[in-house]
């Protein structure tokens, strides 16, 4: 595993960067390709993109994540960001066009486009395929950042005919990103993206679409469980029918044991009184709280802040006021989140500053007249 | 609906405080019941504290949430906060111990308790169940927040034997702690909570159960949609098998359409070349983008309204020059996200607004100098 780097601790001296002096071709300008554009950049690698759609490739260029590839381009090492379904003929075109590069790709299944290249007469020795566990809501490259990945895990799929040459130089490009290479073998990888993100993707899709049936007044009383248990469930149905299915039986295995569980639940619930049901349910959330204390780290973001929370009207320059006051105060805010009172004319801004801040941030605002809760 | 209240602008004299001169019992000092009483000790209402533990009513004392209760209190207004297997119990004992006094809960399950009580001998016409949208990870006195209701929906079960003046003493609780009365019958609160929280509680627990099985490299790349969709796992098992239990009946309706859409997709998953999986998976998975976009507040949002970005440096008082430029054009922010690019001199604020208020913000922003992308 590779050092996690604090965004705020990197250095950015040339000594630094293992990609230096080399060149990084990125075939397709989304959100990832994009990102990984702007992270390279900030380090002062070469980058060249290309995209199937020529406006988004120069909206990438706009906004920093490299320059347009040109004929005669000689990139060392290629990463291939397209989505799943087309993934495998991009990689064999690449590795055809640039017999001397390293490729790579980003898509989140690995077993399916590594079988289908290896039925083409392609060189695969040159392909590393890996995996960043990294994103945003929302997709292109208007969202892409450079910090998308930083401290974050990149599975890289070592296959045995990869020459040692390779998979360093991918891991060069994780390293430089800011982002941890975890190895896996490609079913590995597979079998552990349908435990952790493919069938908690259903699952929140399969409970959000209970909400369509809702009167305004029930979901007007939703809290954040619900919210955050569907957040994800705003996906593109696009993407996520082809990763799904490309890695459809890893998939199953786990939504199994899903649909079982929960059918237990739904018995237990249907006859509460026989013995047993009752301790069938106790038994199932206590199973629940072990599997989610497995999951490492803290839950939610910005925990190395500390939130501050501000009251607000809910009227244009309320929140423009507050802010001036606080940029008065010299005090930089790390985050900030604007929660509206559902059929309330007020608000809230949760603020995220450093911990040492918070004490002047509370005190100088109370004598100022706002209403705040730490 | 609550008045506005302004940061800036509130009173706190007691012409503005609806309790004032009333003294309130809480009984059950835990999470709910400390923040009751601290969140209406802010606004200098008489708080009178019990427990069937004297030591956590002591705690709650200590924190500043009342004093403990004492013979000869003639509390206005009861608050009955115990687990919601002894409500029952203790709302009817509370009805008979202080037979002037209006008695309300803040359990999450009403028809159950009310249903108990009506084949008791007690005048349901003080009683007025209700109860808070609002809560934490952690519970006990510890944890409690005076301000844990503002903005949040409380809702009220109006039964018909209640007088106005029972109604209107619960509505002024509300208010005062800055939460938004929201009136249903106890029918639908529990059909709502079946769907919003009762019936995600079992999704969350069902699909973290499934991670006891998973390796450490396996959760070591779970991301924050696994971390989303299981945080609430974490509940106590005592508690949900007591909500579970009084709620069965609307929790089986919902979980049984939550089994029928998971099977069909393990189905179409299982014959994904059949004709029509695809199309299954396609079809689940829009449902769920527009079931979760029927949440008000963040997710609803920011479907409904458009989203503009604007680059800005990351240094105090930058945010608030412009949002002070925005305040100037008049225009109201329905939601405010910061971004940091860490290492990089750079943030991007990404602003929701009304559509009709994008072609605006944007030309005129772009004026004024800002760098802005939509």
């Amino acid at each position: 595993m590779t050092p996690r780097r604090n965004g705020r601790d990197v250095n950015l001296s040339p000594a630094s960067v293992r990609l230096a002096g080399k060149t990084v071709r990125v075939v397709g300008t989304g959100l990832l390709g994009s990102s990984i554009g702007l992270g390279l950049r900030a380090n002062g690698i070469t980058v060249v993109l290309t995209d199937a759609s020529p406006s988004s490739a120069r909206l990438a260029q706009d906004l920093g994540a490299g320059q347009l590839a040109a004929a005669g381009d000689v990139p060392d090492l290629i990463v291939v960001c397209v989505p799943p379904d087309v993934a495998a003929d991009v990689i064999a075109r690449e590795l055809a066009d640039f017999p001397r590069a390293i490729v790579t790709d980003v898509t989140s299944v690995k077993v399916s486009a590594r079988d289908d290249l290896a039925a083409r007469d392609v060189d695969l020795s040159r392909y590393v395929g890996s995996h960043p566990l990294a994103g945003r809501e929302r997709g292109g490259a208007i969202s892409a950042r450079g910090d998308l990945f930083i401290g974050r895990p990149w599975v890289v799929c070592r296959e045995h005919e990869n020459p040692e040459i390779a998979i360093r130089l991918v891991e060069d490009l994780i390293h430089d990103l800011g982002a941890s290479v975890i190895e896996m073998t490609a079913e590995e990888h597979d079998r552990a993206v349908a435990l952790v993100s493919h069938a908690p993707q259903i699952v929140s899709t399969v409970m959000a679409g209970q909400l369509l049936a809702a009167s305004d007044a029930t979901v007007s009383i939703a809290g954040q469980g619900v919210r955050d248990v569907t957040r994800i469930a705003a996906s593109s149905p696009d993407l996520w029918v082809q990763i799904l299915g490309a890695n459809h039986g890893a998939v199953v295995d786990v939504l199994r044991g899903v649909h079982a569980d929960l059918g237990a639940v739904v018995d237990a619930l249907d006859s509460l009184d026989v013995a047993g049901s009752r301790s069938t349910l106790a038994h199932t959330l206590a199973r629940g709280n072990e599997g989610v204390s497995r999951l490492p780290g803290k839950h939610g973001q910005n925990r190395k802040f500390s939130v501050v929370t501000v009251l607000i009207d809910d009227r244009p320059g309320q929140l423009a006021n507050l802010l001036a006051e606080i940029g008065d105060l010299g005090i930089n805010l790390e985050d900030l989140n604007l929660e509206h009172a559902p059929g309330a004319a007020l608000g809230t801004v949760e603020f995220s500053v450093v911990p040492e801040a918070v004490d002047r941030l509370v005190t100088d605002l109370e004598q100022r007249g706002w209403r705040v809760a730490r």
